[in-house]
């Protein structure tokens, strides 16, 4: 069992704190909301596996293993900051793994990375997906960038807090396929919001319609969960449409720093973009569903089949 | 059982036609090549369950049910013709179904069915997926379009050649279904293919990537299918980009028919045209990776992580 | 100076083919509304050079030079087969010239030619821009495809109706080149809405920018004629959103039938097929406006520069 | 006449100092590359209107407006952060003017903008269009974002260097009228060169489509200048790709900065990113018909017409 400094215990950190507490580890978190470090404290049971730390410092100047779970790129760049003042300070503090399981740049992975060597920091990127269910109940899939060594070292962690995890590649991987992954989702939005236009506007029964595509070369873990609340227009998150558009902006920086060019992912990221600013960023990712509809009009069926 | 005139015995045409005599229905069946006739008769077997007959007329003069699996929305437009004209001549024919298994335009199909119904012939447009191995098997996914009794009339014919099929809609709603479809089934293909990329020219390990992704919200029929193939360039058909491409034709004359707008689809067909224009219409529709990575130069990785 | 029969007196036809008499050629016309064949005998004048039709065959049968001025590709086709019955029986009739002016396929364009040769006809595809303005000035710019010899028969026609006009190349040139002018100007007006939206929204003085972008290498036709009616949201037409939809289905097809991909004209025509819908149908081509402020909300500038 | 203090003397910088010290300015300038000073030198004359400077310190220490002309944001705000450390230092410096040049974010411009005010510097961002030719010609058109008073106070060193300029709005307006540019003209090239592609493909007279084209609303700056060189394949820079990806990269941001979807812009870039991923960065954008020309595969016009 070890010692986790762990910063960052919003909707998603706050869980996974909870679960490596409650697999055994002591972590000490902090958070700039104090309920959210309560809640670590009361999940860190009698044992005291939970405790809340008043800084950044204090949070991780004994910790084995630094874990931070935050909003963006410059977030991680400023607690980073602070992680490396209060490791410089504390002469004495154990050589140490550093897990970051933000989703952020991946050239910002890297730079991390390099400078965490610099001061004896081995670093881990490890964005998730899965969701606030998925935190909540310890089912993340992790993507991980990093040295092999070091991704066995952080085994117990992506026990403790995910189902599936794998070492993709070297620092920034990570980050590269969380970029890879959030294409393909809102891509396949996107296409299956075009499906529903078409078929609805057709006078096609769309669930019928959409049945079958399920189940053929169509098929997909997005038609399989989100069909029905899609036809319904129930857009509840889910993951919002506001960090899907945050991520988007990473993929497009991604593509741009390897130097590829990504027509599809181009689009999507404007069609995502479109439904931020319609005003549907605190719906769930699906409602790419409204942006393909106001392109065509509030009209239904025009009943010429 | 019924006496079913089919027109049309080719790739697909062919293993159908054969299914059909197999169940014990009593097929006459017609193309411009001979082999596929023998083959029929062959399927047939000593009862003569398949025969060949020498004209369209001849095929369907008889027949209780009239089915077709033809290329595209021309070629149903011809054989029809001569279909109406060999009912007209034959006073007393039963009173039939016509089921036309082929993919073409929504609006072909309307004009189809409302001929038909001048005629005394009840028609279902009932595009299928599922390729050579699922006619073959008698596996097919069947999108109906049509009246529900005679959707319920052609239950076994639907039987004997398909796994799974649904009434979606009216008459064309099957092919406004199998377009929708093929805009998902394209557009997937499109945004695995930019996933590839973006990962092999990061440094990524590309398979581990897209098993991360396989193994969750991103997670695709496609992806389960076809990674392997797609990261070894393999991509001996399976589905021909020519024919996907003719289907995305059909695709955006079916949105255009609707009144609909479809970025993504108007994307997807572009790139399945580039597929073609870049002389691989008879490779596997995954071959769309082949743009892609044409669009990104000839190089690999350029080792700067 | 000829016997013209001139069959489509619609907004466009109409003052081409008074043109045309006040040039001093004889024009029978043909229309299937009784004012627009009053007014081109009004135009003739009292010497009789406009004259009214009954019927198709009435106006091509003495007719040194035949004209249609249609729609699209069908009426192309229909008035082609009453054109080819009327020659037929007046078997004494002049070798002749047919100029079709319409915006068809170049598909379309090249069987009516070839059915044309078959009868003796000599025909030309010679789309025009210029819109009602230049019909009514007879200062349209016509595209034309087919043989020398026949575009060096037809200046006297293409001189009395525009301005500018050349032989692009064989039968079907004609409507590639106006499909490839209507992709591009489609293109440019997607483009200068971006510019406009992206300019107001973040607090920009769009006047004095479109100003700027006027005078430089962005500087277009459409900038230096529509942005002071853009910038104010006056979209009355001059070109409609439904005759530009027409036109990206013909560049659409255009592109398939030549094997081509054409990824930016994919996309420009799936938004022009929102403006229309969007309900802006019968509005100017400029309206594409609407769809990318409608894809940005109804929000106008956050304030926050 | 002003003392200048000038940062940033490579292709566009040198030819822009110059032209201030001819104009009678005195002009001291600093760049990492010796040859770029000793240039300037020369070009100041007997008079000594033309200085070299070792250090960013040296160059802005006494100057009146400092003017700077750099690669991108991050060299901006390098430079900034120098020209701030050598403002405190020496208190009594003039209450002086700050010209940015280059073509960078809007967000940046406006933040280094603010950091100016609060050490008594008054920023204007002024990017230029018109190329190397431009600068040296003396004629660029110049973008301004900034308050009215600094504009007119600036208006001197804009005559010097430019022929067309305008204020267009507060701090960071002259960047985001210089990304709507960038998208019209990335945009218009891709445009002409799917024209191109189409007519060509087609088997009709490019040269002779595109005559007809640039002659009507499809006319803009490029067919005017460029459609003799995109025919012949002649991309000597001009402007390179490299510089234009740049661009597009900035448009995009801020587009994303400014809350707005703009899919044409989305699609624009990654034609882009494809030209520089081909190989073609460093030559001239309108090698974005290179790009087009490969997704359409190598070949010629098929010969079908």
């Amino acid at each position: 069992m070890s010692r986790i400094g762990f910063i960052g215990l919003g909707i998603m950190g706050s869980p996974m704190a909870a679960n490596l507490a409650r697999a055994g580890h002591f972590v000490v978190g902090h958070d700039h909301k104090q309920p959210a470090m309560d809640r670590l404290v009361a999940a860190g049971g009698p044992g005291g596996r939970g405790r809340a730390a008043p800084s950044i410092a204090d949070a991780v100047a004994d910790a084995e293993i630094i874990v931070t779970m935050l909003p963006d790129s410059p977030q991680v760049e400023e607690v980073f900051a602070d992680i490396r003042t209060a490791r410089l300070r504390s002469a004495g503090s154990p050589a140490g793994l550093y897990i970051d399981f933000s989703t952020i740049k991946p050239e910002t992975a890297r730079s991390v990375a390099a400078a965490g060597a610099e001061i004896g920091l081995r670093v881990l990127d490890a964005p998730v997906s899965g969701g606030e269910a998925g935190a909540i109940a310890g089912t993340l899939s992790i993507m991980v960038g990093g040295e092999e060594a070091d991704f066995d070292a952080a085994r117990p962690v992506f026990e403790a807090v995910g189902k599936t995890f794998a070492l993709v590649g070297p620092n920034g991987a990570g980050q590269v396929v969380k970029a890879a992954n959030q294409i393909v989702v809102g891509g396949t939005y996107a296409l299956v919001a075009e499906a529903i236009v078409l078929m609805e506007r057709s006078g096609v029964d769309a669930r019928a319609g959409l049945d079958m595509l399920a189940g053929g070369l169509a098929g997909s873990r997005i038609l399989e969960l989100k069909r029905e609340t899609m036809l319904a227009r129930e857009f509840k998150p889910g993951f919002r449409i506001d960090l899907h558009h945050k991520d988007m902006g990473i993929a497009i920086s991604a593509a741009r720093d390897a130097g590829v060019a990504l027509p599809m992912a181009g689009l999507v990221a404007q069609l995502i973009a479109a439904a931020r600013a319609q005003g549907y960023g605190s719906l769930d990712h699906s409602a790419l569903l409204k942006v393909i509809e106001s392109l065509n009009g509030t009209g239904a069926f025009n009943g010429q089949i």
